[in-house]
């Protein structure tokens, strides 16, 4: 795994042209998703909103992006022994379907307690899981292990320029499809997804402004802008499930030189704004979704000048429709 | 309200020139809704499926597209006095908004029995609303008294050329995006979108076949079809409550010359195609629209030979997410 050498050029990590070399690289199997608008939502915001879909990406997430430009940015004999990851969320799946485009094995890693939809749905993408303790020793234990036995590459969900080159297409694809973007807003977890939007909005104009989007129930990075200083990950608690994670030093190098603001909300708010897109925009995200969305709709996001046209990124749109949150 | 003289070519009521100046008239005002695939609905369907997608049409329905072309299509001395209907669906709210964007008045007729947040939603539009005892003849009653009093002219919900050639917008920007298909789909109610659909379809290509999709528990269309009569909607149950209404003359008329065959799924295949829409592509869609999923995947349907493109119309998307069906 590659780790930002403090004092070294970012670009040197992960630069605009890998971006470019990854949308070329996913065209022929990632959607390139629609960008929607909505006038309600503008009224609420103040300012022209275009939302980028990536609720309607394969495997309802972002995700895809980057797990596809980490496998097929393999070398033949690389790809041959196969790919390894843990998670029991949207990386597993976007991996999982990777790999089965490439023709290679996927080898995920899931804590025995996650729950049957979601291994159900790694298995419907041709995963081949192997169930580990709900801790995370025990699931990098376990990753390790498959990675030595198969000799499979471990692709983590973003800690890994590959990967933050993937997820940076999707603002790529929004700056081209909506020219004069102000600024950007985009859920912050891992910071992979944030971390390649930064570096595709600065490498199209250096003056769009990227804004971050947590809950208040998870603001580490927040707290670590606020300090200058990469901080942990505390208990998180929050509906937003795609964002319980904390930054690598890796994507914290990105954030900490591209972001201009994080700005949190609170579970209320996310409720809200997801239900929101629900009812208004006829599109279904998860809350991880909305916490963008409820950025660009607060009092201090509103409070901005000079923002006239403003790109969210809608991240995924997995939900339970048994357990929906009102 | 005209109604299809017998005998008469209904070209001479609706036609497709209608249509495409209907297209002109609203392209200013409606949105060109996308058009979306699924892979996994493709292989439940057996072949490549094309959605309309007019949940994402203003209102959250199709209807905006038939008041849009009736309220814009009259003089300005028509207008200056508004339109009247009576509904309690999307037409309503379809209507209110097409007079708030030609600034005129729009009288809506509603029963007493309406839910709050139909009546909200209509006069968010700007609806100037009139309440009355929730029975037909009261309705209509109602609506007349208005008419004579203001001297607004009466914009029904589907028994009018205008709606018609509205409806059958959705249609030709279907064909037009997704040339080359075998079939469409859509949903049959009242019979506004469907006979558009048909002229739209049979001006671009008369082969083009039109299949009218409609619930088990409402399938006066179905019995109307068989017996070459126009059969009354007899107590309809349904949870596709777009769907309620039986044909008119006129819509009647266009079907008899048009659809090849009107397929009628059950209550549980309509939850069933819903909820896969919802999953599978991120989309909210109301039960009316699922009608058409449904009919696609049924077995009837997969058993039609030479259809490998078919389009759907998903016909609206507006539902109560307080009470779901699953």
């Amino acid at each position: 795994m590659n780790h930002a050498p403090r004092g070294r050029p970012i670009d040197a990590v992960v630069s605009f042209s890998d971006i470019q070399a990854a949308a070329t690289r996913i065209a022929p199997c990632a959607h390139r998703t629609p960008v929607m608008s909505s006038e309600t939502l503008d009224a609420l915001a103040g300012r022209k909103l275009f939302f980028k879909c990536e609720n309607l990406q394969k495997v309802g997430a972002f995700k895809f992006r980057g797990a596809c430009n980490a496998v097929m940015k393999l070398t033949d004999q690389q790809a041959r022994s196969g790919v390894v990851t843990h998670s029991s969320g949207n990386h597993a799946q976007a991996l999982a379907l990777a790999a089965r485009l490439r023709g290679i094995p996927a080898f995920i890693v899931m804590p025995r307690t996650s729950s049957a939809v979601k291994v159900r749905a790694v298995e419907g993408y041709g995963g081949r899981i192997t169930l580990c303790e709900p801790n995370q020793a025990s699931r990098e234990g376990a990753a390790a292990r498959l990675a030595r036995e198969t000799g499979a590459t471990l692709i983590p969900p973003y800690d890994h320029p590959d990967i933050i080159a993937g997820q940076g297409t999707a603002a790529l694809e929004l700056l081209q499809d909506v020219p004069g973007l102000d600024a950007i807003i985009a859920p912050i977890g891992g910071g992979g997804l944030i971390s390649g939007t930064c570096i595709a909005a600065h490498g199209v104009r250096a003056s769009i402004r990227v804004i971050a989007a947590e809950p208040a129930g998870a603001d580490d990075a927040a707290r670590s802008l606020q300090s200058k200083t990469l901080l942990a990950q505390d208990s998180p608690s929050t509906i937003a499930d795609g964002l319980l994670t904390g930054m690598s030093e890796l994507t914290w190098s990105i954030v900490r030189a591209h972001v201009e603001r994080v700005v949190t909300v609170s579970e209320s708010r996310i409720v809200e704004a997801m239900r929101l897109v629900w009812e208004r925009m006829k599109l279904i995200i998860e809350p991880s979704s909305a916490v963008a969305l409820a950025a660009a709709l607060s009092d201090e996001v509103r409070a901005l000048s000079n923002l006239d046209r403003v790109g969210v990124i809608f991240s995924g749109g997995n939900v339970d429709l048994d357990k929906l949150p009102w």
